[in-house]
Formats: structure tokens, sequence, C-alpha cells
């Protein structure tokens, strides 16, 4: 089945000392794998994690700005991928070239760049991790509501170069009584959150199963990733997640938190770690 | 000389039909390179566009995150390379393992991934561009300060996703007259202007030298590139740019509006081609 750009979620929504179940709707996040072919060979430009829709102008942007095409006319046909199982098919865009045989890749130094030729969707990121031997992650411990909507106030008062700037995203770590033990700001999200689980590591504080990690903006896969292999246990977000977030945490046993601002916050997974959520 | 987490810049502040020259601060925004060296051998494992700082906890912790590390331990030293130019020595970081040799890495199908064993500075990113053969983009249009603030209005108006889940980055086209040519969502900054790129080639409207590109988010290096090869003369942004975005608009002839937002705006770059702007 063709994937949607949004998916409904079961979400609490956190009111006060209201908690009530209701339906949401999330962004989807699934990876799209970039492959070319020309002259019977077939390659995999880029796995990208990506909403679905646009596929194939998102396919032939790429492969433009990024310079493995100059023109439209080089390439012949695109087409979703029928060579696998129905699951992934709409994760893979197969971009036929005019070309005899497959250009030379030009150093794609940015961008999500893979050697791998197989398969991918959701689910295979999911198995990777698994692979990787991530563990789920044990229950426990058990954060107040109170200090859970302290979090964003601390984050703020510590974003020292946003305040300058206003263009850098944040992540921080906290301990369970809400003490925040390190604040980090980039202007990548994910190398924020690498340079708090580097500081981690360095001080030999890995795992992190006391700790939550609260991040300026949206919580993504890769956010999540990084967190679950650092042992967090509960991750917050100023804004939404994504939907492969929200199925990393509810695969390793995380807590997702979302929209977390003023007394209010949506729990998406894990809620037993969350002062109130009665089983 | 170390670089800074935030540069000075010179800045036009637009607020109605006011217009004043006024000093900023943005985030800076430069690509760092993490090297792996082990039993005489030596091995870019990645290189990441980052707000200089805390450059060892992010190499660290991108090492253990994404799996090419599993303990502390494994890190003999980390420094800074010497073995470069003045440049590009603070945007270099030499993990040196305890192994004997590089350990096979895991495929880092996500991040910023090169092949290259060359040094990175923020000029080299500019640099790649030129030599990629992008021509400076030439005067005009001209666009009216009328049609520029209404741009928010437009693409916020067009965020249908965003709408229903709070979750995605958005890139829209407009013409010089501020009609909405095209608008898209993405989990991705990056994906969203590449859908942008791709529907244009497709439809077969490249070079975009009459057309604003507006994004939701902040202007990073990534999302002017892109524009670039396209052509695309006018960048807008309703939040903050990065050093490197600004820098590559200066070089290649961009304008570059950043904190567009009412009826106010930044200019960091290419006034000529805002009304209103005397030389």
């Amino acid at each position: 089945m063709r994937p949607g750009s949004k998916v409904k979620a079961r979400v609490w929504s956190v009111d006060g000392s209201r908690q009530r179940l209701r339906m949401d709707q999330i962004a989807t996040e699934e990876p799209l794998e970039i492959r070319l072919l020309a002259g019977g060979e077939t390659k995999t430009v880029a796995v990208t994690m990506r909403t679905p829709g646009a596929d194939f102008e998102l396919a032939a942007g790429f492969l433009f700005s990024e310079g493995v095409i100059a023109h439209r006319d080089e390439i012949g046909a695109m087409a979703y991928c029928v060579d696998v199982d129905a699951a992934q098919q709409y994760n893979i865009v197969n971009v036929s070239l005019r070309a005899e045989a497959i250009p030379d890749l030009p150093s794609l130094d940015r961008h999500f760049f893979t050697s791998s030729a197989c398969g991918v969707c959701g689910k295979a990121g999911l198995e990777t991790l698994q692979i990787r031997g991530c563990p789920v992650i044990p229950p426990g411990p058990v954060f107040e509501t109170r200090v859970l909507v302290d979090l964003p106030r601390q984050l703020e008062a510590n974003q020292r170069l946003f305040t300058l700037t206003g263009g850098l995203h944040a992540a921080a770590l906290f301990d369970e009584q809400g003490a925040m033990l390190v604040c980090r700001e980039d202007v990548g999200r994910h190398n924020a959150v690498d340079k708090l689980v580097g500081w981690a590591m360095m001080a030999k504080k890995l795992p992190l199963s006391r700790c939550a990690v609260m991040v300026s903006g949206r919580a993504s896969y890769e956010v999540m990733q990084k967190c679950l292999v650092a042992g967090v246990p509960v991750v917050c977000a100023v804004s939404a997640p994504s939907s492969l977030a929200v199925e990393v945490a509810a695969e390793f046993g995380m807590t997702l938190v979302g929209f977390l601002r003023g007394d209010r916050f949506n729990i998406y997974a894990g809620r037993a770690r969350i002062e109130g959520a009665a089983p």
C-alpha cells in the first residue's frame, strides 16, 4: 500500500492534571532509496528520510541539485521499484538514465548515502537498530509532571546562542529530578544530540538510564535512534514527532513526549514513565 | 584562528518602509571532518555541517551513536588536525583509536558521508560549488516589499500537512509578482527544496531566474546550494540564516532574506533585488 504523508496515532494529551486519550495525526517519515539504472546496471545513490509524496520530484531534484544529472532529458523514466515486496515498493524510486552507463557520481559529501543496494522501509530501519544489538530500554524511572513541564523553561534559559542568533537547535540532558546536566546547541539537530551523547560518554555516564533528553524542535527518527543507543528512556520535544520516531519509541520501550509547552504535552509512547499515568 | 560559534554580520533591517543598517549575530555553520587514526592508517568517517564548539564531544558522540565505537576506552586521544593550513585546522578532528587497525565501518546510511580524505573548511565548500561550474546569478529581478511580506501568509496557507501534524518543513516557489507556483512539505528541509527543484526541472522551468524560494524554517548552506544550482536569485526564510548561507549568497550574487514575519525582514545579502534599497 502506498504510504500516506500523515498517519493517525493514539496520543495521551496532558493538560495540568487532566489526561485524555485522543487520535492525532503525525507526519510520516520513511526512507526513500534513489536508484540509478543505465546500461543494465543498477546503483543506489542515496537513502534519505522523507515524507512520502512527490517522490519522483524529490528523486529528480536530488539528482539535479547534487550534480548527478545536469538536464531533465538525461532521465528516460522514473518508476517505483516493483522488484521488492509490497511494503518496500513505494520506498524505492528507480531512475532510468538515457546514458549507456551509470555516470561517475560526484562526491556526495552531504546527504544520506549508502552503498547498500538492498531495499529499505521503515521496518528495515528498525531492524538495523535491532541487528546492532540495541536492547529494549527497561522500565523506569518515573518523571513527575511538574518536572517535565519545567524542562522547556530550563532549555530556553540555556539556549545562549539561539538567544543571540535565532538560528540553532538545542538539546539538553536532565536527571530524574529535572536538574540540567548539560545543554548543547548546533545548526544541526542530530549534532546537538551527538554532543550530549559524546559529553556523557567522555564523562563515563553511559548508559543514561535515569535521564531525559529535551530537544528544541521536532523528534525525528535520528534523534530517537541516538537517544536509544545512549540508553535514554525519556525523550521530550517542543514540537511534533515523526511517525518513525513514534515507532522507534514504541518498539524499544522509550517514552516520547511532544508539544511540551506550558502545562501541556502529548505522550506518544511509554506513558508508564509519566506520573499520574495509571496503567 | 579557532572559529567561534557565532559571527557578526551587517544586516539591513526592513520594517515597513524603513530600512536601516545594523550589526547582527548569526550562528556559525562550518563543516567538521571526523577522521579515525589506527595502526598508521587514517580514514575519514564523516563530514558534517556543524556549529563549532564541543567538537570533541560531537566526534565522540557521533562515533558512539552511529556504532563505530562501543566504548569510551576505544579512544586513545582526540585532537584537531595540525597537518593542514590554519584555516582548516579547527575543522578536522583526529580520533586516535587504541585498536591495531581501523575497524570495519558500519554502513552509515544516514548522515553526511565522504570518501574524500582531503581537508575541509567553509571555503572548501564554496570552492566545491565553483568547481561544479555554478555561475554567479545575474542581477534582477527586483521584488517589491509588499510582495515579499505576503509570502509567509501564502506559505502558511499552503502548509496543509503542517496544519494537521505540526511536524514538517515547507518550501515554496513564487514568481516575481508573488504568485505561488508550487509548495512542498517534508520532514527534511533539504527534501522540501529538492521537491521544488525536481518539480521545476520536470516542468522545464529551469533555471528559476525570475523566482523566489521561501522556506518555513532556517536558511542553511544546503538550502542555498540547492537554490543556487537551480538558478534561484532570491531566498527567503521565516527564521535565521547560518553564516555559510550568508557566505554562499554573497559569493554567488544571491539575495538572502531572513526573519520574514509581518511587515519586517532582514536582508543579509543581495539588497539590490529588494525594492526601495537604493544602492
